[in-house]
């Protein structure tokens, strides 16, 4: 079996970073890339012009507001934003999340701000 | 909140179906399809010339047979197969995994035979 050939374990992934809104990069599919985050409290509202958005709650509870209303997504739920549509995500308490978008989209989209981040790599 | 809004429980798209090897959509990103699927048994040897493929278990085991080992999957654990990697799945219990992958692409990939089936809309 090539090295390569492991599995990402998403549990410990997660028990690798304890920072908040901060990307961290574990699969990439063609020129998509697979993120962890957690997160606590809320983000800044922003878009992305170009790309759809996929939010799957792992642990806690994320509720993604949109203009016209939130969307709750408790644990094993994901949800698409699609591209153009603004929106920020709140989490009351701390919220384990995966990601999925294409490589190189940055986390607040059009909005910039002191919480721009790119991606990180972990392990 | 538009009707669209709402999020993908994914135990509950589980629950709507019955029938083995056979994917689901229940999301699109951009031109990727996420896909839900019960596996048991063996499948086919088969590549994927043009695409990277991730696989994702909720439930069960999976094995991702290669020709130069296998990689096992326990729930809350992914995978991603490179293009162009021979592979063939393999599940002693039933499985419920979540696919990732271009839209379009078929789960037999240049193997086709009596396995082969188009994705269908679930819900």
């Amino acid at each position: 079996m090539p090295a390569s050939a492991v599995p990402v374990n998403l549990a410990e992934k997660f028990a690798q970073f304890s920072d908040l809104w901060s990307q961290k990069k574990v699969a990439v599919v063609n020129d998509y890339e697979v993120k962890l985050a957690k997160l606590k409290g809320e983000f800044v509202w922003h878009t992305h012009e170009d790309t759809d958005e996929l939010f799957l709650v792992v642990s806690g509870r994320l509720i993604i507001q949109l203009r016209d209303g939130d969307v709750t997504l408790e644990p094993g739920e994901l949800f698409v934003v699609p591209r153009g549509v603004e929106h920020c995500p709140v989490a009351e308490e701390e919220t384990a999340i995966l990601l999925l978008e294409p490589a190189g989209t940055m986390n607040t989209g059009d909005a910039g701000g002191p919480m721009t981040k790119a991606a990180e790599n972990l392990g």
